[in-house]
């Protein structure tokens, strides 16, 4: 396998944000946007905490940023030599994925002579709180150099700032910020010592919002300095309290440790694809990502829609995890997996909280859901950018499939680990309320024997408010079907969790609404030339092509959907929707509809997600055409490799990863590529490679076991590891 | 009584489109604007046809105008004197309401002197075709002047030119205009005649869409020269087809007759009003503007929302007719109503064409009906002031609630005349057609116990694609009430009928249904405040005042409604919703229940309608509240009487008459404060008169037979005229 790193060589202030999450850190507690060491707020330096949340006035909920202790800068005679005010003369950055060790390396010429500073960090995969670095100076000049560095409690917020109170403080060599939230006073602690090895003047600044410590030396010339820095960030409302002494903690060890962990999970997450370094490269890159953003240690989290990378959609958790992202740790860490699920299950009164909103029964789960199941979006969720008046969208009201993606993740989660104890540990009840959600939706007509779902928003968010959208009645159904199916196991195998739940549901007649719910429920099939309508009247709609469409923008910032979007009124469609329901149900359509299906919609979708590329790739491989599948998956695979993503939904900046794109990659490499399907709690693949691949090789847990799978063509070779 | 006259004496360049309404002539056939005989197209001078539309390209179909058989300047020393463009010294305009007469009279000072111009015109309500008019020249000098006058092909027009071929004929003295219209070919021919006694040189000048003849004299001072023209107006698809000769009519006598036939209508129609001349007059002045338009010698058509005073609003017919007009009729002239609701009946086919299309059973009446009951609202109907895009609102597919309005109209008129005869003469036909579409609509939620209808526009257009609006759920109760009432009795008493419907509709199990439909619709109650919500979640938007919601207005001309308008998220409505269900269904609720609602909503509304007024109006008079109906009636009666009227949706012009307010004040005169109800087919007035009012007396046709009413305070006088 090729060396796993990402490296630019020269410097572009017009890349700061595209680099801030092409070189990020992370280690699931939170992440560190890969930005330089002297970059001060506004070049969107952040340590993104997950899970934690904070309010500012009336605006919009969003995830926080801890006091960065990675600030750090160096001057010369008095000048700062910091990016990008101070021009350099080279520069490098470098992120291995490997081991997830950042490293940058700039040259400034001085007026004393040339400065060179280079770092090494990392956010450690072992102690979830910590994060180590290396900061080096050498000059090609003798003289007096000024390094400066601690924490910055002025951090980057979107929405912030979110810290109304910072106590800065200097206590026996360890320096720190703790930050008080505003909204539920919520502390978190930035604690930061320096370990150097040679003679300098070491003196503490500390300011409202900062503290320094300022590190004078003569340097010689051709003499590397370096400041070993160990930081340690905790909050007040951790899953795991942080109880490590910072000043007993050695910086070698902390890094090795990581260095270790990380091994560990490449060794059953990396996946080796024979005949395309590309590919290989891009994939592995998408799976760095997921490693970096897993909740390994924590209780009860999930992952925001953008990772840890920042506030962008307000640090929530999106149907994307269910869909996208938990398919790859219910095969390599299926303990992320379980944590994933367990915050659906833990998070049940916010859904039901929204669901009583909209005078639902049941749990409806939120689009954008925050701690406690908190519902993020907002009813104006883009803002206009003719008037620069909020829209009222329909992302939070009428997104009702993302209940019925949960109980599909379940689903994944069970066939994949055969861990049926989570249905009696608050799976079925939450199974259960998603049913009983999309019941109270169920429409029927006075003059049709059949039940219809109104006024929805689909995956396709640009057409607002349809009818029988077939993705969310088909979500719909498969809920209602598995809380059937669900029903009778538990009642089988936990007769306890059955007990207590019959007291509270009447199982035997929910059972039946059910039943009754998922066999009447309306599904549009198939018309004459085989393709499924997206949803009432979609047909109708103005049968035009994307670049027709796009040509319409009279701001390349306008938003598509919405009422009066450019999209709306015709049959372009921001992602996959029909395509994605044939993705899910593969087994209950010909291949010929599949295929129909993706030839009608693929060239009317913007792939305005980037959920959407994956999701026809999936579908090309279950049509048997690999080659088709092929540049969607590099697509998906490389969305935070190549710049060039959407960055903006009217005027909101919705620039950060894409781990549901990378989560996707991987599922069309193993479940497309690879063909993989579990049978009877063991894996079988029946691989379709790209013509040009040669082989697979990666590891699998199912069922509990550790399989290693080698594809070589159309040969496969599945071994049990033990 | 008061001297009916409108008058201006001085002109204003700015007031041609309001004058146009405000001086309008009319006999229903045509409608004349008040414009001024030397306005050529861009001063807004019309014919406008009853019935007859046409469509340019992809434009909206509209109604068309006429070749305008008035045009006429005067010209002296080869200069032109013609306003607005030659500056006068003194002018009048005047209407005088009591004959339908127009006139005015203008004064130049030319080099040679003083030239004075006045004419008289009408519109014949005799002869539907006839136009008549007199034209005078008189001058302090002697010296040669030169009168043009003819017809002007050129006509003004919104969405046109509508005639792709005009034939312009000169033979045997009288002059003619042919236009043929594009999309179906239908002729409309002005010919004219005029008669002078005076010695002059007359000759005619064609050119491609005019034909004048100049009229060439030498003036004495002091002198009025007099030209008498007739013009008779015609078209191909005349229900009346014009078989006079021009050449044979006398002036005088058309005139006359015109006169006698206008006193026969006023002598049934006026209305007088003891201790209030304001009211008296506004109120008269707007059965007049009624009287110009009814069709009463038109078979099966219909009233537009703007009269005949353009195109505006494409000349079409919406609710308006049947809520707020026909009322009027039924009581003045039952042969007009009749023929109102026949338009309705001979145009069901339409009806159902429209309900085809939205996948729907019956008949669903269009929102701007054209001939045949062509639908003539766009998806489009308002323009993005911003953008300058056209806005998908949903005026013609969710405002279901005209096919009720055609129901209750017929319910009106039955209770009005006795007519049953109607029902067995396409009527019950209608209605049961009315109700099946209602019954297409009806949704039962899956644990919910009645019907409700979703996704609609009330009268408060302001707010789309809503729930159980309480106005149109009443509204189709109602229509399937009547649907079962009717066919009873048609059963016991049109036996032929019956059996020829119950061929076609199965009546039993039909009527069945519809009874089920009316026992189980959902309308929604008043809440612990007495308050009824006038749609689910209406009470959920945000309360504020209508001078804060138009204060956030970016540009005035934008529209406060659809998805994203200032009024569209918060509780400020266009115009009388829940407070016009109350008026209608005033025996089903208390007068608590209707005076706190109409407390509730009246701040609420922006009154951005003319139907509003009016309905506000009429229940506060059924709350006994008389002092507070007295405004509303009064602004609703001065609609075309005053500048200031609504003039733009969008960037759409929509100026014109206002018949359904005139109408609307009409039905607060006499159901509201004069208290008339109609028991065992006989006039009832239970009076609450304004304050101020001393007495009211009026004419009625109640069952076939007129009534004389007269009210002193609260005495009563009620008799049957011979």
């Amino acid at each position: 396998m090729n060396e796993l790193k990402v490296r630019v060589n020269e410097y572009s202030k017009d890349k700061i944000p595209f680099h801030g999450n092409h070189f990020l850190n992370g280690n699931g507690y939170f992440g560190v946007r890969g930005t330089l060491e002297e970059y001060s707020k506004e070049y969107m330096p952040c340590i993104n905490m997950a899970g934690i949340y904070d309010q500012v006035e009336d605006k919009w909920r969003e995830s926080v940023n801890a006091p960065n202790p990675l600030y750090t800068y160096v001057s010369v005679d008095n000048k700062k030599y910091a990016l990008p005010e101070a021009e350099c003369v080279s520069h490098s950055q470098e992120l291995d994925i490997d081991c997830g060790i950042h490293k940058r390396e700039t040259e400034w010429d001085t007026v004393c002579g040339r400065l060179k500073v280079s770092s090494k960090r990392f956010a450690s995969m072992a102690n979830q709180h910590a994060i180590g670095m290396e900061y080096q100076v050498t000059t090609d000049f003798n003289g007096a150099v000024e390094i400066s560095t601690g924490i910055d409690g002025d951090v980057w917020d979107i929405n912030g700032p979110h810290f109304v109170k910072l106590d800065v403080c200097e206590s026996d060599h360890v320096i720190s910020i703790t930050g008080t939230t505003g909204e539920k006073g919520i502390t978190v602690t930035t604690q930061e010592i320096i370990r150097i090895d040679f003679d300098a003047d070491v003196s503490v600044e500390k300011s409202e919002k900062r503290i320094l410590r300022k590190i004078k030396f003569h340097a010689q010339k051709g003499f590397t300095y370096t400041v070993k820095k160990i930081a340690l960030i905790s909050s007040s409302v951790d899953d795991h309290p942080c109880r490590d002494d910072i000043r007993t903690i050695s910086y070698d060890e902390l890094k090795s440790e990581s260095i270790k962990a990380w091994e560990k999970i490449w060794d059953i997450s990396k996946v080796e694809i024979d005949g395309d370094d590309e590919a290989e490269f891009a994939l592995n890159y998408s799976i760095y990502h997921l490693n970096c953003i897993a909740p390994r240690k924590l209780k009860g989290k999930s992952i925001p829609a953008r990772g840890l990378s920042g506030q962008v959609y307000k640090g929530a958790v999106f149907w994307d995890t269910e869909m996208f992202m938990i398919d790859y740790y219910m095969h390599t860490d299926p303990a992320v997996a379980r944590t994933l699920l367990q915050y659906r299950i833990d998070t049940i009164d916010g859904a039901r909280r929204k669901a009583k909103e909209y005078g639902l029964n049941g749990a409806y789960y939120a689009w954008e859901s925050q701690e406690g199941g908190f519902e993020g979006c907002s009813d104006y969720n883009v803002v206009d950018v003719f008037t620069k008046r909020p829209m009222r969208t329909h992302f939070r009201d009428k997104q009702y499939h993302v209940s019925a993606a949960v109980v599909y993740a379940f689903m994944k989660y069970i066939n994949a680990t055969g861990d049926y104890g989570i249905l009696a540990e608050g799976g079925l009840e939450t199974i259960i309320e998603c049913a009983g959600m999309y019941r109270s939706l169920l429409l029927k007509k006075a003059d049709r024997d059949c039940f219809e779902i109104h006024d929805v928003v689909g995956p396709d968010e640009y057409h607002e408010r349809v009818n029988n959208n077939v993705y969310t009645n088909r979500m719909a159904k498969h809920c209602f079907e598995k809380a059937v199916e669900y029903t009778g196991y538990v009642k089988e195998h936990f007769a306890e969790c059955y007990t207590e739940l019959d007291k509270k549901y009447d199982l035997v007649k929910l059972s039946k609404l059910f039943q009754i719910s998922a066999e009447q429920i309306y599904v549009k099939e198939p018309d004459e030339n085989g393709v499924i309508e997206q949803f009432d009247g979609y047909f109708k709609l103005e049968d035009t092509s994307v670049d027709a469409v796009r040509s319409r923008l009279l701001d390349d910032r306008e938003y598509w959907g919405g009422a009066y979007g450019v999209a709306s009124q015709t049959q372009i469609i921001k992602q996959a929707d029909v395509v994605a329901m044939l993705s899910m149900f593969k087994e209950e359509y010909t291949t010929d509809i599949m295929r129909k299906n993706w030839l009608y919609y693929e060239p009317r979708t913007e792939h305005g997600s980037s959920l959407s590329a994956c999701m026809y790739s999936l579908l090309s491989c279950y049509t048997g055409d690999a080659d088709t599948a092929y540049p969607l998956f590099l697509k998906s695979a490389k969305a935070d490799l190549l710049l060039g993503g959407k960055e903006w939904a009217g005027l909101v900046y919705i620039g950060g990863t894409h781990p549901a794109s990378e989560g996707g990659a991987w599922i069309v490499a193993v479940k497309g590529f690879a063909g993989l399907e579990i049978i009877d709690g063991k894996p079988i693949c029946k691989p379709q490679l790209p013509n040009h691949w040669k082989g697979m090789k990666f590891k699998l847990i199912v069922h509990g076991k550790v399989y290693c799978i080698q594809i070589k063509g159309n040969d496969v070779k599945i071994e049990e590891q033990n």
